[in-house]
């Protein structure tokens, strides 16, 4: 299939997530801002403010296309000249302390020169982790994975442990998901040293990246309303402004995809829809011992196989 | 003189400070917390919260040595085996809309193969820019650069307005004020094609750091009276909230000292010390056209000359 058909693909997504989430909030709706961008190309920016559910959410989609900057270039290590991106982004941050933040991207990205690939991910951001909903959440992802690699899976969520890591801090961004980059046809879909050569086509990528999207719906709002009614109070608010904090420092430290936008003069508007509408900072703060806070960090490290637990 | 001295002084300027802004603040006082690096050295944090006029400020004092790690020496591109590092570093949120964010930083640094060098700064960021309050700031910064040469308050304020500066906004994080760098002695001081050769010794260096780190208390203090009685509302404290999301955003995506602090694995609590205790994030908020808002926006661009003003 031609970059177009994935572009419309990826459209007809945000217009399916979108109407999924008014839904799932049940109180607001989404406002669109159509942009075109200077060089070629546009987006359409969707932001949800203020729900019963979601406090603030962006669905972004854009399409754009080029001569390549040189920045990118060499962000990529490309050669080329002409580039053509695509995709959905989505962050959610939720009103209630006890609903996770979550985050899904999909994308396409090719080069005049030929040169294609997938990537994208869902990862989750529990303000306070539960464990059985850990689990649900990467079982559901295998599944999700297994349908196309039986390696997927294995390999992704070790990516995402990798990516979603804030260093300064020595721990994860959440309880991870699922983070591929790069999927091209004909590459080895499978682990190093895996026999499965020559590798998936371009079909068969696309058809996963499709259910990764699709998997973002059922699986986010499961676990938002088994959360949802839970009673919280001020501690619990404190707490979530503090871990917002850290989403926060994760996005604009260590996020290569936000490094990314904002070097090559991507929309700002758009790459920090990701960022919280509030969030705190408090000089060394500390869990106290044996509280829901300290069991969350100390569940906030590489390794864990939740669909094991 | 010899580092130790220069930590000397910088330590006891750390306490004059405080001790001069628990008088200014009038309420809080602030907490301390020692810390000592693994690799050697280590260093005197300290916080105030929740005062009269501040909300939320850190003054940081650090000595520190010890092998040169391996992203120190590239990120500075530094031969030498040996590192020692010394500096006071401080930034102040007020808890008044109407009262300007400030940051202050003096360091020095030098290696074992005998490289050396200063570096430091103010600069203001107003949530409202106050055009009298930005000339006074500015002029006292000039007087203090105008005792140790005619040439550093032209020079040092465009590297300013270079250095913070939102690139991804493209708008300045404030007004301004002196930023430096890599001082070093025997090194030209003035402007390139200055005659003035082989520039200052060791000894000019340091009285022009101790006067910058000197500035700071007696400037800030007038501006911060100037401020602390004006009224605001809730727009302006809705507006503080967005103005501290762009220092958030300029520290933790351009600020080099942050990015370098966190990519050596200095003491994360210490370098975060500058976020605010509370920020927000709103999409493409706009400030209503002949606002006290729209006319701060159009202070923030590089090259205005406040002391012409």
């Amino acid at each position: 299939m031609q970059k177009e058909e994935i572009a419309h693909y990826f459209k007809n997504l945000q217009d399916a997530i979108c109407s999924s989430l008014e839904g799932l909030d049940g109180k607001a709706k989404f406002q669109e801002d159509n942009w075109e961008r200077p060089g070629g190309g546009g987006g359409r920016s969707r932001v949800i403010q203020g729900g019963d559910l979601i406090e603030k959410g962006g669905v972004n989609f854009s399409a754009v296309h080029g001569d390549a900057p040189e920045r990118m270039l060499s962000a990529l290590k490309l050669g080329g000249k002409q580039f053509f991106a695509t995709g959905v982004s989505i962050v959610l941050h939720p009103a209630s302390p006890m609903v996770p933040i979550i985050h899904m991207n999909v994308r396409y990205f090719e080069m005049s020169d030929g040169t294609m690939w997938f990537g994208g991910g869902i990862d989750l951001t529990p303000h306070y982790v539960v464990p059985e909903d850990a689990a649900f959440f990467h079982k559901t992802l295998k599944e999700t994975c297994d349908r196309h690699n039986t390696d997927y899976y294995e390999r992704f969520r070790k990516w995402a442990d990798d990516y979603f890591y804030i260093r300064h801090r020595s721990e994860t961004r959440g309880i991870g998901g699922i983070f591929f980059d790069r999927l091209a046809p004909g590459q080895p879909a499978g682990k190093p040293g895996s026999s499965e050569l020559p590798g998936p086509d371009k079909e068969a990528l696309f058809a996963f990246v499709k259910d990764v999207g699709e998997t973002f719906v059922p699986v986010y709002s499961e676990i938002a309303n088994r959360r949802r009614g839970d009673s919280f109070g001020e501690r619990e608010k404190t707490w979530q402004m503090l871990r917002r904090g850290r989403y926060v420092e994760f996005n604009l430290v260590w996020d290569k995809g936000t490094k990314f936008g904002l070097d090559t003069d991507g929309r700002t508007e758009s790459i920090l829809m990701s960022l919280p509408p509030v969030a705190n900072w408090e000089y060394a703060h500390t869990a106290e011992p044996g509280s829901r806070e300290e069991a969350t960090l100390s569940y906030l490290k590489k390794g864990i196989d939740w669909t094991k637990q």
